[in-house]
Parts: structure tokens; sequence; C-alpha cells
């Protein structure tokens, strides 16, 4: 697994525990996952960059029982069965109110906020630029955390809106599962796109 | 640095490398980022997951020179100053063409292909968000191979898009400096929202 001549500095262990070794998971062990987990993968995946520190990302958690239910219905039903047993499922949301914080995280811009304030199509295409963004970051951290990650983009987002973030202006993304990987949790890994595929230097 | 009690399992190194302790450069040495490197950075941020496997992130690399002068001119002018001299400048573009590679990257679900040729508007909009999830791989992954991200918004995405990719049909996203951290490279670390802030467990 360790290539000696690799240019990369992170240590071999970190990359196969975030990039290569890590895999997104279809099961679920009932091994529990804490809030100082939950707590701890957040304080981590909060400090890569967003554009004029926006930090969009929104987290709803959601643990089995009522709240979950709710859930459940907004859900493709290939993903519900998988869902309803996850220790943890979180919805992803971008926060299109996120300027009010804008004083205090970037104080560097007297008069951010009332810019954003007047421009509601700017403000959501930022939020939701930047609150996927950091999805990247998020779950990595989930992985960090020794935890896999199961992503979902099979959801209703206009349900999962109205059920949930009628108060606050969120808007979901993605939902994720999140939890120990259980029996069969893994479909065989599909090829990736090459270098040559995927990048070009003129 | 180190917190005994973290729940999380990455090395302390790691999380201080990709996360904690990183920072966005704003000025960078004239010490090369090599051919090596930036394949070695893309090889590891290929593999965390995007839906259906769909990989759209594309990457235009230029160095100083032609394709860098022409770059300059889309980007606002308070980014070109260090834009014109650092090492590589990369820019992230989601490729809305890219159901081509399904039947190689998605072979579970024959007809995919056609299904997204068929449909413009979820095609860019597929390709748009997962390219942006992939950002957050990659810009980490510049990270792990011990180089600085020095991401930017401000810039023209139709003037790049016209000038670079009228014949593929990537659209750029983000613009990314990519080297060695210089002298005052760094501002001073902004603040970040809280767990409280940022999460809702109902």
């Amino acid at each position: 697994m360790t290539d000696l001549h690799t240019p990369l500095t992170l240590h071999p262990d970190a990359q196969a525990q975030l990039f290569t070794h890590a895999h997104t998971a279809n099961t679920f062990t009932d091994q529990p996952v804490t809030d100082d987990q939950l707590h701890a993968i957040y304080d981590l995946a909060k400090f890569p960059p967003t554009a004029m520190n926006v930090q969009p990302l929104r987290i709803l958690y959601t643990r089995p029982g009522t709240t979950r239910d709710r859930l459940l219905t907004h859900l493709a039903e290939g993903n519900r069965a998988k869902t309803a047993t996850a220790p943890v499922t979180a919805v992803l949301a971008a926060d299109t109110d996120f300027h009010h914080h804008l004083p205090t995280t970037f104080p560097v811009l007297p008069g951010l906020q009332e810019r954003f304030a007047a421009d509601d199509t700017t403000r959501e295409n930022t939020a939701r630029f930047n609150a996927t963004i950091q999805i990247g970051y998020y779950l990595l951290g989930i992985r960090a955390a020794g935890l896999a990650a199961g992503p979902m983009g099979g959801f209703d987002p206009t349900g999962i809106d109205t059920e949930f973030f009628t108060d606050n202006g969120w808007k979901s993304l993605l939902v994720v599962n999140i939890g120990h990987p259980g029996p069969d949790a893994y479909r065989p890994r599909l090829p990736r796109l090459t270098h040559t595929d995927a990048t070009h230097t003129p």
C-alpha cells in the first residue's frame, strides 16, 4: 500500500483512513456513535476555507426514533431500510441566512452582511456553493473519527426542507448515514478517472 | 496541540496538516511545484465518493507564462498580483459532459448515460454539485502534498469558460494557487462557528 516514492507528505496511514482505503458503507452495526464523536467531527471539519469565511454548512442529526421516522418518508425507497437503523443520519444543509454571522466571522469587510441581505439570489448561491465544499471536508471528517459515511443523494429536498427547515432558512443538500460498518457494508470499488482524463495542462 | 481525550482516531499530525493548522496562503516562494506532485494530489483526491461515481471535477493547470497571462485577465484585480507569480494556478471546473464516462465508471446502472444525455439541466446541476464536493477533497489533497492552497472566488466564470473551455463543456467553479507559502503568506485566522451554531439535534 505504501509507495516510498510518493511526493505526498501526509502519512500513508492517514491517506488510507481518509482517501484511499476508506469506503462508502451501506450497512452499520448497532455500536453507538456518541455526541462527543459528532462534536469532534464538526470541530475538525470547520477549519478548512470558505469564501469570505461564510461557513454556511449546517447539520441536522437524527437517531432512530420519531425524527428519523419523519426523515425516512422523504428518502428514495431504496435508501429507507439502511437509514432506518443507522446509528446517526445527518442532513447536511446550506444556511441561506449565514450572513447574520458575518460581523463576527468576517469583520475585515464591514457592510458585507447588508450586501448579502439585499441580494437573495447571490446569498443562496453563495450558501449552496460553500456548504457543498464543506460537505467534502465533513465527509473526510467522519472518516477521521474512525467512522464510515454513507452519503445519499436520493431524497426529496423540498420535502425535507418543508418538514424540518421552515423556520431557519436551511436548504438540504445531502443525507449521510454515520456509523461503524456492518456485514456486507461495501460494494466493490468502482473505477476512478485517471489524471489524464481529469486534468489539462496547456 | 494534541488532545488526549479526542474521539478522533486520525493522527494529530494529520489533523494539523489537513485541517487545524493548515492555512490559506496569499504569497508563495519560487520553489517549484512538480508535475509529480500534481499527479499525486489528483490520485489521492479522486477516491472519496461522488453520486453514482460521476466524478465531474476537472482541473486546468497553469504555470507562469502565456496561459497564466490569459487567466489573469479574468481575475478580480485584487487577485492578480499574487496569482501572477504563483508556481501553479489551477482552475477547478465541472465537466458537464461527465456522462460519457458512465459506462465505465458506473456500469451497475445501464442506460444512465442516455438519461443524463437527455436532460441538460439535471446533468449540469449534477456536475456542479458533485464537482464542488470534490473541490473539498482536492483542497485537502493539496495540503496532503505539503503544499499550501490559496482558493479564490474573485473571477469572471463566463470569461474563463469562454477563454479556455468552449470545446469541452467545462464550467469554472474556483481558482486555486498552489505552492510553498512565502513571506507574510497568512492573514490572521478568522473565527469559526461553533458546534452549537452549526448543528441541530431535535
